[in-house]
């Protein structure tokens, strides 16, 4: 949708080394954009294991639901990724366009329906024409093959202005395993989930419920300390597949098996990098907003708070207009309803401490703090005084651009 | 701050009767603001109940404090408001800076420092230099008058772009009481307070205990159901004086006295009238919002799932974009977390059902909804079919203007 890239953007994009077992292609359904590229194909070799975690939205999309049942299952042959159309609030048609679509892919593929997982992003409400899927499925599986996860991430964008990939490799015993991923991001990003959708791919060989561990301790720091808008998708959808392909991987059955300590760490590295572009592409950001709060009684007081200065659009606008404006720091301190004491609290933009102790900082330096937030990477820190509860996430300024995207979208 | 007042302003503005034992008096003390009134004296005869409801924010501004603490005496001979600077997080200076105002202004006013109120709005974090009120504030005392409601709303103002004032009579027994209103709200303007500053004055005799009763009942549905942008002030307050002077007014002790019952619609009334035009005052509104939520499974449930519509940015940048994008309302019902069934949910724009029982509405009409959307009153209604509990709130849209006027606000 946005022609411009995000000037938040990473300079460097890595080359993502193929998965053993992961094959991939990309078409153009027509599904709603004209010109690009808009469904993603992955088929996965036999034996490749799946986790998932999903939207806390009470209104979940077709295709969550869908994911969510068939990921008792703990198999998975296929994934399909349409972007243009969320198929979220459809009601019957939606369930009958997510059959329809597994009908098509599981056919392609050679595997049951229950090892198909589907992903859909773009307008909600809308509904999705799954029979377009029909005339390119069969040439999407025959074309996949190994390796192009770039292309991969390009098919599933929306409003993102860059695709999103990371890539890590871990020790599991002697053996080198891969991590690949890709995610599309930029607006109705709010934990818990943060991004919309996020794919890992890898080659590593971990039991389905091992793999669900991993995923859900590997998200809490990562994608769901990632706020762009306070506003959650119905559609918030990050899955991770390992292909056990690597060769002569050891087979993983327990998260807490300690030849997994590399892999995690391997893994939460990947998740950090892809949520934190996630945040660089929020829409209309011009500046990408670290927020630590230290010094609160837990950190899920710190999250709370952090999360209150994050989603606030007075905080945010403040930022945008390179105003180091404290004082709303303050104040979203104050709603986020955590225990904090004015007179104990500190605030530093940038590693400049402006506000002590409840008041304004005495070596103040308006000119100094000027100058930090002309940056595009602003660090806001707060320390309330109060325990040892420290917590990070990130955002991204609240600018007009956000508000023309979001004001155009759908018209 | 703004120059052009809100299209949404009321067109009729009331004419305010005086109120017996009420007299006001503003002045220029430079606060902030060059070339307009910054100040406020309102001076009330012996034997006016006060009562009050603030902010819950943990760091409240210094008169917030200050104000907290003199209510046990229930007992007001004057109010202090003034506009430019909130005195809010201004630590031992902050409180130093009200302590010296009501030393003036019980000088000025021949009463006790316990018997003063004191509420202050704008930048947060600035030090109050309450040494200029000493210059104004006995001119200001022999100046006082009764009367001039509007004056006394402009004076409180920062980025308001018309003053806000409210009236309306109840008989109280055999006599006719009056209830005066004014209010400054705009932007920071979330539940729990929803303005920043209101004030209510009244010639009824209403009991301390009795008058605090009725107005944290008055405000659940008025203030309280109002949200701008979901951030709330460290200085929230309103505040209400009864001085008793109306003739012959029966003295009125309890506020489950039934002569009250009129007061209480009248009360509402009034405060009905200056939240409403608190949101239609939002900073850079162009679209007053009301937001119905009915079918939810309790009253509070509905409301935190009409201010989760309320207060989504999706759902305000679409309304600025006249776009009746009910997907993202379904979005924001779904991330409230209170129960809600999506084959349930209907959801109507402007009178006209979008939505029905988990999908599009099939006599949907995208023309006649769309002309719906360009009124500057939009009517957003969501049934969600589980239970009796019913809600509204009132808020505006997300533009352009908003981040404007909040990225420049302070520098």
């Amino acid at each position: 949708m946005s022609t411009s890239i995000s000037p938040l953007a990473p300079t460097h994009v890595p080359d993502l080394p193929a998965i053993a077992g992961v094959r991939l292609a990309t078409a153009q359904a027509g599904i709603r954009y004209k010109g690009r590229t808009d469904v993603l194909l992955a088929l996965f070799e036999p034996g490749t294991t799946v986790a998932g975690v999903f939207t806390r939205s009470k209104c979940p999309s077709a295709p969550v639901e869908w994911c969510r049942a068939n990921l008792k299952g703990g198999k998975a042959r296929a994934l399909v990724v349409n972007s243009g159309n969320a198929n979220a609030f459809t009601g019957k048609t939606g369930r009958a366009a997510t059959k329809l679509t597994a009908a098509i892919a599981s056919k392609a593929a050679g595997c049951k329906p229950g090892e198909i997982f589907l992903a859909s992003t773009g307008v909600i409400g809308e509904p999705l024409d799954a029979t377009k899927f029909a005339p390119v499925m069969s040439g999407l599986a025959e074309r996949a093959q190994p390796g192009d996860f770039y292309a991969a991430a390009q098919a599933i964008m929306t409003t993102d202005t860059f695709p999103k990939v990371a890539t890590a490799t871990a020790k599991i015993g002697k053996t080198t395993v891969t991590i690949n991923g890709i995610a599309k991001g930029a607006g109705m990003i709010a934990p818990d989930m943060a991004t919309m959708l996020s794919f890992i791919f890898t080659d590593a060989a971990i039991s389905a419920p091992a793999l669900q561990a991993l995923l859900k301790d590997g998200v809490a720091d990562t994608f769901n300390a990632v706020t762009i808008d306070g506003d959650t998708s119905t559609s918030d959808t990050l899955m991770m597949f390992a292909t056990g392909q690597a060769e002569d991987c050891p087979r993983i059955a327990r998260a807490s098996d300690a030849r997994l300590n590399g892999f995690k760490k391997a893994l939460h590295a990947v998740l950090a990098n892809l949520s934190e572009q996630v945040a660089r592409d929020g829409e209309g950001a011009r500046k990408l907003v670290e927020i630590v709060v230290d010094g609160a009684v837990s950190k899920a007081s710190a999250r709370k708070i952090a999360m209150s200065i994050a989603n606030s659009p007075l905080v945010k606008t403040a930022i945008g207009g390179e105003d180091a404006n404290w004082g709303r720091v303050v104040m979203a301190v104050g709603k986020a309803g955590e225990p904090a004491d004015r007179d104990k609290l500190s605030i530093w933009f940038g590693g400049i401490r402006v506000a002590h102790k409840g008041a304004r900082d005495p070596s103040y330096d308006e000119a100094m703090v000027s100058a930090e937030m002309k940056k595009p990477e602003i660090f806001l820190k707060v320390a309330l005084g109060m325990g040892k509860g420290r917590d990070r996430v990130l955002t991204c300024d609240l600018t007009k651009e956000y508000v023309a995207i979001n004001g155009d979208y759908r018209s």
